[in-house]
């Protein structure tokens, strides 16, 4: 941490802020500017909340330099992460794909989308049997009755199952039927149900909340891996900004500095992040090659008469169009599709 | 609803997407132009996601008009909605203060706060047994421990108390506890939450998500209404922008359209919506004169000693001189302080 | 300047940036610490890109300390600056109306409307004869012709004239007929606009830009500044959000911060900031209670027949009404409407 | 255009509003609805503004539906547009590369870049002679000296030049030395440049504004393009948003809808974009993945030694390695790096 003192700050005020940080248990060290003194603090800051110092008398600014975040972070654990999974694994070297309807509407679908996706080399459906919906008035999922489907499915197809879990009160059955547990944007904070998963058995993927910046997603995940929880997938699935040409803005530009800070693996939900089928083969071919670890796709047998987010899911034929794109570009970049 | 056709819409095309609406119960009104056709719709369009019409073939995009939301709004519900209390009443013609430490650090804080605001007027006290932290090594709330006590200092003073519930799990204690449930920025749409305070009997207060449209907040308002409980406070708190000249952005600009689409009373949060103990009387005086029903404030009795926000909340002093100011504005205003 | 080395950074690495900076002429200040070492710089850092040091080998992150304005700092000037004019001035202890149409459409509309701003004591008046418009087909402004009608009545009423430059061309004659030069929003960075009106002896309204930064806003501040142009009037007009409640988001939250930083005046401008007739006035009057300068106000005497912008101007009776609200607010915040 | 009335218009209010449309020689198309009635425009809306009808009495709301933008839309121009110089193209089927210096500091270093970009086959050079800088104490360029050594250098090598035009009174000199014109970030709504460029024959390269929407990029290209100059280049180089982990957010999401609704060429700058050279190769590859068009690229043949931008610059070495990922990358895309 550093504190900068104002220019006219007098020594009065500067030993007043040295004792303060002594006073945490903390280093100060002085450094006199030609027009004003900054401090500099060593020790375990991570617990100090900067703006208590700020508002001592003579300090202008109070500057965080340590990440809060540990366990996430790639300095503490130097080599990437991979998830290992009974049907598949998901990390350095492999491209995963995962998908499926945005709802779990009826068995037959779910047993379709899982038969298509095995026999085309992909291993992980994707279908909420809790949705989040942004009105009262809207399909809300078909609840515990959603999960029982998925697990015939997965017993009968070997295909794993990724859901979302909402609420605390589901965690039992949820993880129970999943392979892995979703968290949605909206929960990206509920520190609640990141509690919870970060003491389930199952790995996590965690999505981008709307306006989390890289930091706040990153202490999201140190949540669940405080818990004792270490496998955690991130997911980015669009931001919230005054763009409006699609639905979120998707950012594939926050992969990199994951990927330079943290060791988790990275996965993109174009689907979501656009809001328009058109647009998802374009940016699901950009995800691989801006060095993301795998894709979430919204994919149903007949997307026009999806019962929800139908306008942004693929048919069984334009997912199939979109593997094989996605397979001629992952030679180049020497990924293996999964 | 409104469809707009492409430009060079097949007259087949415009046909199909008549059939298309009229499968859906409602009634198209096409509209033949120079370049290119227009269908309005007319009928429930409230559950129909307008994607579905805008992926048929010719057609360029799809526009809502009808909002969604109908128990938040003021179309259906013109007279202003007065939220009352045992102590006091919150809506037109008021300007109600509700002030108080960040989280419960102990009983004789709580107490001595609860004296200072009673004393000076104010019959509401906000306080944390339940810490929504970003950090999971941060101070996480005393919990149940600290809803006890503020059960005590309520049955000692009268005041009333406002406190944050997190996780369906507390849901009975907070609303035994609280004379208001809080529902916070990260939780606004944990739609879980939001269904279970919807059948509470304690009026909600609840704040707007950082990334949340007006209409987005008026949805979770709406969400809690449509559980047959209407009484709900909305509380701006700052949103996420690019700026950063602090912590978030404080949306007071929200206030006049709040207020044109809906009946709900709504507060004003300056301390998390500044971040900075010297922003906060400013924005505490333009909130009145913009129209707002009132404000939660962060005070505590020795701010620099604060367990959490102590850099955002103001002394008893502080609270005071401001108290007198927004006295000296509501005057004009012909509103009065409670 | 604040350089933070890795945690894993060699003694090689320390030395090779601790010999950067003396190569850059200034003084490092190595901090060892339990991870890492941090490293303070001393000197004259303004002109050094930080990003410079941060590309060296074993360098973590580069983190700027200093602001890098100077003359439009409160540190460097810590009185509030006045701005005075023939007819009036903008600073401390008054509250200062501009208002008028957004552009001059004939001189009997200019006429009708400076006679009325004088009678009701208001001596600033407002109107674009070059209009910056985001359609090449819309009305584009009177141009020379508006400023030689502002001249006039200018001379026949003694009314001041604020009126926007948009081209370096056009310069001498905007600098001719106004007595305050506006740069407009879209402008605000346009650096050979900034130098030229730097050399103007015109005070200058800057406004600041749908997405700059308090900083940004202030270094457009120091351009014109640096010129040897001390009378720099600041301009909040709304910023780009995700938020679609109004036409842009009206900051007021940034009064009190940019008050802090700097000693020069901030106007509000509600008009553009909303886009809405109708939430002018509440914006207006919490502007003035969060402690703004003044008002720039879009006023046309038959709004609903504007050239443009006419759905966000008040009529002649409107700004009437807003003007008594603005006095009954001044007197308890001690100011003088002028 | 449609106008949504208030639910409990009346019927005077609907003949009003109607008898409006009318007077504006539009045609309307009323529609009765359950809750409300709607009323559809036909007509030549692209010069009305929406908003003069929606403060009539009655009327809720008013939607725009036409694009303002013509000769910039697919609609009116199907095709791809294909940009023709005398050393390249640029459009569909090519991915051309554009690179060099943020600045020219001198000879030497513009004719080395030269000569090492024609040996990789790559014949465009980027540099800037007039630099806008935020900062008025930074370098400001070499100017037509600037302007002077590329063109020895193009009559020297063959390269084409791409060189950044701030100000109207440089136009002719910028023209003269340029192959393309570029005009930056903070001059997209610089309406008057825009103009002067419509008169100019030689090719524009237009960079997104950082807080420009979609349509507001497009409207500025329409400028360019309704005074006579077909020939625009889109470049995306990151937009302003709460987002902090790099300088600015790239968008990448921006190229599919661009590519529908525009049919001029999309390149993108991932140096400016993200500010650091380490995630420039991630996101070029991801760039021509999305479907763009080409790349602008900051490279240096001493990147820690640059005037200006060298963190985000590669250097030679580096920028022949992403060469080479990107051919790898554009046989499986069918399209030739150029």
């Amino acid at each position: 941490m550093l504190v900068v003192m104002q220019a006219g700050a007098s020594p009065a005020q500067i030993e007043h802020v040295l004792a303060a940080i002594h006073s945490l248990e903390l280093t100060p060290h002085p450094m006199p500017g030609a027009t004003r003194t900054a401090i500099g603090i060593t020790g375990n800051t991570a617990a100090v909340d900067a703006r208590t110092i700020e508002v001592l008398d003579g300090v202008k600014e109070c500057i965080r330099v340590t990440k809060p975040f540990k366990l996430a972070s790639r300095e503490m654990h130097p080599a990437d992460t991979a998830i290992a999974l009974s049907m598949t694994s998901i990390g350095p070297g492999t491209f995963t794909m995962i998908a499926g309807p945005c709802s779990v509407e009826n068995e037959a679908m779910i047993q379709q989308t899982a038969e298509f996706l095995m026999s085309n080399g992909v291993s992980l459906l994707r279908a909420g049997a809790f949705k989040p919906r942004t009105s009262p008035y809207a399909f809300q999922g078909m609840g515990i009755e959603g999960l029982e489907i998925m697990k015939r499915v997965r017993a009968r197809t070997g295909i794993g199952i990724v859901t979302e879990l909402l609420d605390t009160e589901d965690a039992d059955a949820v993880e129970d039927a999943a392979d892995i547990i979703q968290i949605g944007t909206r929960n990206m904070q509920n520190f609640a149900l990141l509690k919870r998963v970060g003491r389930a058995r199952k790995p996590v993927l965690l999505k981008r909340g709307m306006s989390a910046t890289l930091e706040d997603w990153l202490m999201a995940a140190e949540y669940i891996m405080a818990g004792g929880n270490y496998q955690v997938i991130l997911c980015e699935r669009g931001i919230r900004t005054f763009s409006d040409h699609s639905r979120n803005t998707l950012d594939l530009s926050v992969i990199p500095p994951c990927k330079s800070l943290s060791h988790l693996p990275v996965m993109i939900d174009p689907s979501h992040g656009t809001g328009k089928r058109a647009y998802v083969p374009p940016m699901a071919l950009a995800s691989l090659a801006a060095g993301a670890d795998g894709l979430l796709i919204e994919m149903h047998p007949t997307p026009d008469k999806a019962m929800s987010d139908g306008a942004q899911s693929l048919d069984f034929a334009g997912f199939k169009k979109l593997l094989d794109q996605l397979r001629g570009l992952a030679k180049p970049m020497s990924r293996t599709i999964n």
